[in-house]
Order: C-alpha cells, then structure tokens, then sequence
C-alpha cells in the first residue's frame, strides 16, 4: 500500500544528470515580427538586400552637381543650371553627387541660387550606408530586442528563425475543476500547469496545457505519450508522490524509465525525472509551492540547456530577522520579504506551508539553505535571491505585528506611489519585539495593560530609552463572532475557537475572562488555537466552533453574527529615527487621509479621531 | 515654403510638460490569466472564496478522532475504532481532527493500528490557511508576476481587472512599403510603428498600427482624428520635420494645438507633441533612430504617469575610447558598445548617423551627454545605460580595428557560449592605437610595412615594449571588384571608388600603385572613399563607380567581377596579459576551428595554415 521513493539525490546532482542524459537539441521555428521580442535566434540573420539601396538625400533641400557649386560664396551667388528639390529621403538622382539644405537655397521664378559651394556627397546618404546585401545582422543565439524588430524589418526579415522549447504540460488528478469554477469540497482548482506555463512562457518556452486528466492509469498513459510525441520536454503535474492515486512514476517508468524519484529539496521532494521516446518528462509534485520550486530550481535552469536565456533576478546579502531551522539533507527553499530599514538590508521567511500560495504572492525574495546547513541564526548574515527588481525591494516598507485587514487597504492606498508594504503576521508582542532589534519600519500592536491602558506599556517595559512614536491607526471592536448571536457570558456550553498566545486579541480575551471571573478550562475548544481573525471567523462560519473572539470587519466580511465586548486601540508603533523615511512618511499619511476614514466607515467596527470617539483608555 | 520649428523646448521641459498639461488616466481592461503577466492591477484584488474552503488531509494518512489516540505507544499500540484513509489533499470528514501519517499505520483486516498518540489537528490543513473569503489578494498597482498566476487562478480570479494604456500608431508616408516588400529606389520599409509597437508593447502598452497614410493632409487628418477617438495616446510616425510633404504638425494644428514642435535632443529633434480631445498626440521623427530616441526618452516616460511600470536597465560608469563632441544646447543620445578590458568598463561609441539602423543592433548600451555639456574627451569616466542585462554586458568580447565579413562569423561561432563579439570599425591603425590605450581585448589588422612584411613592424613602432601576441585570422586576397573585370592595370581612365585614408587595404593600394609607379592623381574617383569592403563593391554594383579594391569575399556577395591584386596576413593582435581571458581564448579556439575553416572556404578568397599555403611575408 505504501510506495517509497526510489532514491532522494542531491538538487546539484539531479541538475548535472539531466545535462548528462538529455542532448537538448531545440525545436526551430520562424516567428512573425510581432511575436519576435525575446525570442533566441537560430542561426545567422543577413539582410535581404543593401539599405539603402540607392543613395539618398540625407536633408530637406536641393540635389546638385558639385562641380556647379565651386566658387559660390556670399559675395557671389551661383544659379545653379541643374537642380532638384528633395525631402530627406527622397532619391537622389544619377546625375547629382550632393546635397544642400534647403536653409542654403534661395528660390526665384523657379531658380536656385546658392552662397557656398557643395563638398561631393555631401548630404547623400550611400547606398548601404545601414548595411549591405548579404552582411550579418545578428549572430546565432542572440536575444531579440524590441527595438531591434524595426531593424528585422528594414533589412527584409518578416520572419527570423528562433528556437523553440516544446513543454507539454499535463494536470492529472480527478479533484481537479478548471479555474473560475468554485471548487466542491474537496475539488482543487487547478493551477499548477497554470503557473508553468506562466513562468516557463516568460523564459521563452512554448507550453500546451493538456485537457484533465483523471487517476486512471490507462488514461495517464495515453496522455503522457501524446504529450511525449508533440513536445520536447514533458512535465507531468501532480501524482508524483507516495499517496493511494499517485501513478505517474508507475505510468512513466511502463513508457519509458524513471531516472530520479525523490530530490532532496524543500518543498518539492517528490520529483519524478524520467526519459521517453529519448526525451525528459518531469513529474511535478502537487502543492503549488512545490511545484513553484521545482520549475525555478530545476526545470528552469534545464532549459538554459536548451538555448533559451532565464533572467536571473539580482542576489543580495541581507539579515535575517528570525531564525530558519532545518534538518541536515536537502536544500530548502524559503519565501520572504525583504526590505530595506535605515541602510540595512532585512529579511523575514514567510510560512513554510507549502499550500500557502499566498507566501509566492506577498514575498519579494527568498533564501536557499544549503544542503549541509542546520539553518540560520536570527541576525546571520544569509544569501538572498531577488524575487523583484532591487530597486522595487529597496522601496519595500516592513510592517512586523499584529494584522489587521486594514494594512492591506493602507497597503493598496500606498502601492500607487511604488512603496509596496510588505506584512509580517507576527502578532502585536512579535512586533514589538521586532522594534527593539529595528528589524521593521513599524509594528501595529494593540497590547492591554493591567491598568486598561494599550501599548505605552509595553513599548515602556521592552524598549525602554528608545525613542518611539505611536500613530493611531483606529479603535476597533473586538467581541464574539458567531452564527446565531451568542454574547461573552454565553461562552460556556458552546464550542469555542481560540487565538494564540501572544496575540493581543488573546491577551484581551484572557483580561475579560479573568474580569468576569470564568475558568478558561471552562470553555471547550480554548485549546484550538488560529493566528487571525478571519480564521476565527472561518471556523465558526464552517461549523467546526460555535464562538470566537475577532474584530467585526471579520465577522461582517464572512456574514456572521457579531456581540461587541471591548474596544481597542490599534496602533502603529516605530522608532523616531525613521519618521522622516518617505515611506513611512506615506504610510502616515494615508491612515490620516479621508479615503482611508471611507474604507474603515465601510468595512465597520472601527472608531478613529475624526470621528470624535476617539478616547485614550478603553470602552467598557 | 520652409517651416521653421514653432520652438525647440529642452528635454527635462517636455517631459514636464507632458506631466502638466495631460491627466494621463489609463484605460481599464479584464485579460484572461494566459495574458496577465506584467499587467497593473487597477484595484485590489480579493479571494472570491476561501482555501480551503474545508480541512483537508496535509498528509497522505487516516484522518481519526484525536481522543481515539490517547495512550497510544509502541509497547501499547491502539487499534482505531473509526478511521477512515485520505490521501493529501482529501477532505477530512467532520467526525475526525487529526491525520496520521500512513508511515505510522499498521494495517491488519481492514484495521488500523498505532504506536503513537495524535494531537488535535496535527497535519490537517485548516480552511482558510491559504487564504479566506474577501481578503485582499494584491493590492491596486501591483505589477503581475508570472508565479501569481497560479495563486490567482486558486483564489477564483481568471479576469484581473488591470490597466492598459492604448496608444494608436499612424504611420504617415506615400513612400511607405509593408515590411516583407522589397522596396523599389526611393520607398522605405515602414519600420518605425514595427519597432514602437514593439517596445511600447514591452512597457505593457496596448499598440494598434493602423494602415499606412498618404502624405496628403485629409487623409492625415481622418486618420488622426480616427486613432483619437479609439485610443489614450496617439502617435504619428514622421511627416514631423520641415520638408514640403511634413503635415504632421500643421494636421494637429486644425484639429488641436501643438504644444511643442521640436525639443532639444539628437537625434529626434524634430518632436511635436500635441493635443487634441485632451489627448496627447506625439509626432514622430522619421530616421528610425531619431525615433527610437523620442519613443525611448520622451514615450517611455510618459508612460510611466499612466501607471505602467518601464523596468529600467542598469547604470554603470565607464570610460569612453573616444572623444564625443557636440554643440551646447541638446541632450545628445550616443549608442555604444561597452565591455570589460580587464576590470575596466570601457565604452566605444557607434555611428552617430541617424539612419543606420545597425547601431542600435550592435549596441549594448547608450550615453546621454547633457544640454551643457560639449562632449567627451576620450578616456573621461561617464555615464552610461546598459540595453542588456549587465551580466551579459560584462562577457562581451571587444574587437576593435579592421573588419572583415569573417570577423561576423567569428561573432555567431562564439555566440552560443554566451560571448557578444562586439567589433567597432577603426580601421587597423585605430585597432592599434586602442590596442596601445588597452582599450579593446583585440585588434584586427593588417597593414603592409615597407619590407613587404604584416603588422609586426607596426606594432613594434607603436606599441614598443607592450607584450603582444598575434593570432592569424587568415591570409585573404584583395583585388580590384568591377562589373566588367577589370584588373589592376585598368585603373586609370575608369571611375574608382576608394578606401578611407589609414586603413588597411588603402595602404595596400597606395603601396601596389607606387611599386606601379601610377600616380594616384591620373585615377578618377580617388578622392571618393568609403569605409567597407561592402561598400566598395556596392559603388560598383551601382554604376556609381567601375572600380575599387577590396577583399574577394565582398566582391563574391553582391556576384561582381574580381580580380586579385595582392594577399595579406589578415591577423589579431593583443596583449599577451589577456591571453587567458575566457573571452579571448574562445576567439582564438573560434578561429582555429573546422567549422571556421569551412565557412573560409564557402566564402572564397582565404587561406589559413591548414590549407598549407600560409607564408610569412605577402604574395606577389
């Protein structure tokens, strides 16, 4: 029942034997001009014929015999006895050997005098001036550039020669439903060869995506030798790994062989390389992050091989502001944020989760760990692998505390000025915690102290003799989210879904509970704990709890039941030393901005000072 | 019947203009998936659903009821009451909360059994943990990245409503010919709406070409009125300048106003920017590299206020080979060629001539020399922007000196590794002199000392001290190229058409008509040089002249008469310090090769040491 993998190699050794087994030999292919921007050339490309073929007149003006043009100066005009008027451009006719710009002419009853006399050929362009029959326009090899198909064209090239990467890609998996259709429980859209073909596209391969193909090994088969005879290379996704309907390495090694079953990378260990009919066929594993890693790591460095030219994005040092641990084995890919505080390059690994496809959305970079690391340290130095142009990275704002779906909104309010706001979910304590080793821009945090107050006390207590400044970002509601209007003093009897430890809406639960009095152990479900509102939310709306405690823009967003029971003040923490940073500065100025009051007043449960309610302590 | 420029605005004051005087709100367009990389979002982007939208199996495993686990260990394994078995990815049903990995499963009778206890929810992919219902995707002005194109497919998005910004292209001209046409004397390829389309389609512009427009104002003036209604910013290629058939401005004029007619650039002085409708109508230059320049300084940034990210190449320092001059008053715009001799970034400017297409192809970079500035003294440190990734802008090869056809060759031989032979045209004196000023990684030469002997007594006298090798490319011949065969002896009383003073087959003919004892003075045409081979015999072809001296192979391409005259050691010279550069090496194996010889041989006209008829000194 259980299938092992055949073998887990090394990342570098898988890459040397797919240099080793495959010739890479590319398709050829004449592409129109419109379609030619990126494109690798095949061969030599010669132009057609000289441009220009015949000398031209390189000014507005007159086409003359130079000979007629001697001793002409101010003191004595010359008529010319031959003339003729030309635009630049225009042919310049046998018997004339210059030109002179029509500024230099003086034009009466159809006659042309002049004051200086012509030097030969001058203003003519010759006849293959640009470049002449039969010489080479661009080598073999060459990357097309856009402003180089006007050239194409001018030397009579309507259709160069390029290289082609064929990729077939086949979704197999019968949960599968395409996208923009809402997938039944346990239905998954797919989008893994929707991202292939994105990523491999954009490197100058040339990808068709197969219709579904469904768990059936006989099915597998026919689809992968179709997609085997039409393409070059052929990947394979999903179906790669260890489960009861994974048959592709069984399909793939009935058809042809299977070289590699297993790299030792993370995520997207379970890898299938495999050869048919002579040529590659890759067998991708199914969560998208998997996926992701195992197109930019080992199928995109593959088609290099091929001719085709992949931009590597620029490699920076940066610090890294929490420590990555991992086991001694594999290489293991990390998605992150990275921006830059004060002059320092800093850098935060998102979730590990491999189904996470928002981690490839909200990072900007990511990190190998080599195969021999045990990880990094908090505060090492680490290689960092840009995921955006530096210079969009250097514009980043690091935000590290407790979210709130606000700073999307802040973080779309400020986007339009190129300061891409980049969250570390890390709750309001791992903000703060964040400040004191200036590993972000600012933290929001909304931590209650014993006395009711929120936030001066702790940034008191852990960041004592720093010089900090709080910005009121709002005060928001928290209270108890559930399907049929339950109230705090109703928590015991029902299913309860908790926050984690450190957050501050946990910190607030736990102040109220110890308030009124209530045992936690008294509540069911205080154990389960998520790490963000709408999570809370989500469990409720689904059934699985009866109650939790979130903010009401969660709560409205998911159409639940909402029971106000404190509110609190969310606010923007950062040091003085960087309130003059621009984009700081912005984000300062778009959560006092009117737009921002708009969006609050519509997402709702949020109080701020222009709306008069704003108070130091909090609400009972 | 002259038209002067309304005025010529400055650079930085057109482009102010252009920020001032127009809104610049793009149009909204939904492009399916396949068509969303690189786009701009218009607004935030949010999950249609949540994902999951229900737990799910994180493992390949049985899903049980954590409670049925307790106690569970290797010397008391529990056999499970329920269960039920889930591959990753599989729905767990609402009685379970937690997956064993099947790895820990015995499997007896249809019974599980198990040595450990499962902690609640322990691999179980909560819904949500992706992402939920109506959170925010990306945010307004988030340029699409190819890997998110599988996440947004995941999230229910298959029509992202993104920016576009159409611009009409209007391509003006009666001596206009559809690129695939060979033009007859005096009509032009149509090449710049080609190549603007092309790079404004790169900056994420949505292009339409419309049909070609005679020079005859109606038609100009339907054509721009249509292209106004249909599209945000309309451009019109050519009829800019001051000729008798220049509408452009005065057809804008009637149905709008020009804003500016001329800024003070080169090339591409002769801009308009107009308006009408409020829309901003630029008319284009027609030299397609006057064009290039406007699209490239003027169009791009417009762009850029609309929303649209144009991603810029790097900037670099580098020292110029030599000397750039110009008048104060305009930006200048030189394309170039830049390399690393050495750790040194050293640039060499190309033609400056407006309409040789060419330079731009063999450009791998572009200086801007300031309004005030006068130019550049040969060997100042100056600014330069790369058109390549800068990566590949460090592996080019530098030739500069004489050129040869094979030297193009030599070129696509190399190119596959990833070297750019970029070789500027000095002629083989200047090839020495950058030599000297180690200004280029090799130098091309042949240049006939008194004694009958090649390039070494050269490069004893100008380089003395320097340690040098010489590689010989090939012996080739050189001959007079005519219609008709005429041979050396011919010469006097035919037109010739003459080599450039200080190049290497100049010299020859000087030398062979002084051993003659002819005096060049009796030959008509002497005076008229050009600077090719290619061109030589292009003159010939043309009827301009009978006859020229030049190598066999330009002669064999345009199917002329050739008769030899001399033959020549046709070598590469350079500094024994760059023998070992890569670059070089890869040369120096390119020239030594089979496929090198052969293509010598296809060609005609050369001997190497393998077709053992190299000498030493030079054939009678």
């Amino acid at each position: 029942m259980v299938k092992r993998y055949l073998s887990v190699m090394p990342l570098d050794d898988a890459l040397s034997l797919l240099s080793r087994e495959f010739p890479c030999i590319p398709s050829i292919v004449q592409v129109p001009l419109e379609r030619a921007v990126g494109r690798i050339t095949n061969g030599p490309i010669f132009a057609r014929y000289s441009v220009p073929e015949i000398h031209l007149a390189a000014m507005d003006g007159i086409a003359v015999r130079s000979m007629d043009t001697k001793g002409a100066s101010e003191q004595h005009p010359i008529t010319l006895p031959k003339a003729a008027r030309v635009n630049t451009g225009n042919v310049v006719p046998a018997e004339y050997d210059a030109v002179i710009m029509i500024e230099d002419v003086w034009e009466a009853d159809g006659n042309y005098s002049i004051r200086k006399a012509a030097a030969p050929w001058q203003h003519v362009r010759p006849a293959g001036e640009d470049l002449a029959e039969s010489e080479m326009v661009m080598p073999s090899a060459h990357r097309i550039r856009a402003h180089e198909i006007g050239a194409l064209a001018t030397y009579g090239i309507t259709h160069p020669e390029v290289i082609a990467v064929r990729v077939g890609l086949v979704p197999t998996g019968s949960e599968l439903v395409l996208a923009g259709t809402r997938p039944a429980p346990g239905q998954v859209v797919e989008s893994n060869t929707v991202m292939a073909k994105a990523m491999l596209d954009e490197a100058g391969a040339t990808c068709t995506r197969y219709p579904f193909v469904e768990d059936k090994p006989e099915e597998i088969r026919n689809a992968i030798a179709m997609a085997c005879k039409e393409n070059d290379i052929v990947i394979v996704s999903a179906g790669s790994s260890a489960g009861t309907k994974d048959y592709t390495a069984d399909v793939i090694a009935e058809l042809g062989e299977v070289l590699v079953h297993g790299v030792a990378i993370k995520p997207g260990k379970p890898v299938i390389i495999g050869r048919i009919d002579k040529k590659p066929v890759i067998g991708l594993p199914g969560y998208p992050l998997s996926a992701l890693t195992v197109i930019r790591e080992i199928v995109l460095p593959f088609l290099q091989n091929y001719g085709l030219f992949v931009t590597e994005r620029e490699r920076i040092r940066a610090q890294i502001t929490t420590a990555v641990a991992k086991d001694i084995g594999s290489d293991e890919f990390v998605l992150c944020t990275i921006g830059k505080v004060g002059n320092r390059w800093v850098i935060s690994p998102q979730s590990k989760g491999a189904g996470v496809q928002m981690s490839g959305v909200r990072a900007n970079a990511y990190i190998q760990v080599p195969r021999a690391s045990e990880g990094f340290d908090a505060g090492e130095e680490v290689d960092v692998r840009l995921m955006v142009p530096a210079s969009e990275a250097a514009n980043a704002l690091l935000i590290t505390g407790s979210h709130d779906p606000v700073i999307d909104y802040l973080a779309d309010l400020i986007r339009p000025q190129g300061i891409t706001l980049l969250s570390t979910h890390a709750g309001s304590m791992g903000g703060i915690l964040a400040l004191k080793k200036d590993d972000c821009h600012a933290a929001p945090t909304h931590l209650l102290a014993e006395d009711g107050s929120y936030n001066t006390a702790y940034l008191e207590k852990y960041l004592k003799g720093t010089d900090l400044d709080l910005v009121c970002i709002a005060e928001r509601q928290q209270g108890i989210v559930s399907r049929d209007g339950l109230a705090f003093k109703d928590l015991a009897g029902h299913q309860f879904i908790n926050r984690q430890r450190g957050s501050g809406t946990r910190m607030l639960l736990d102040y109220e509970l110890k308030r009124a009095g209530i045992d936690p152990a008294t509540i069911s479900g205080y154990e389960r704990e998520v790490t963000t509102h709408i999570a809370v939310a989500l469990a409720v709306k689904s059934g699985e709890a009866d109650a939790g405690m979130c903010v009401y823009s969660a709560a409205k967003a998911l159409s639940l039941q909402f029971v106000p029971v404190a509110q609190e003040r969310y606010e923007l923490a950062f040091r003085k030393e960087h309130a003059d940073d621009p984009r700081l500065s912005a984000l300062i100025t778009a959560i006092r901005s009117p737009a921002f009051k708009n969006i609050l007043a519509r997402l709702g449960g949020y109080e701020t000072a222009e709306t008069g309610r704003l108070r130091p302590g909090r609400k009972e």
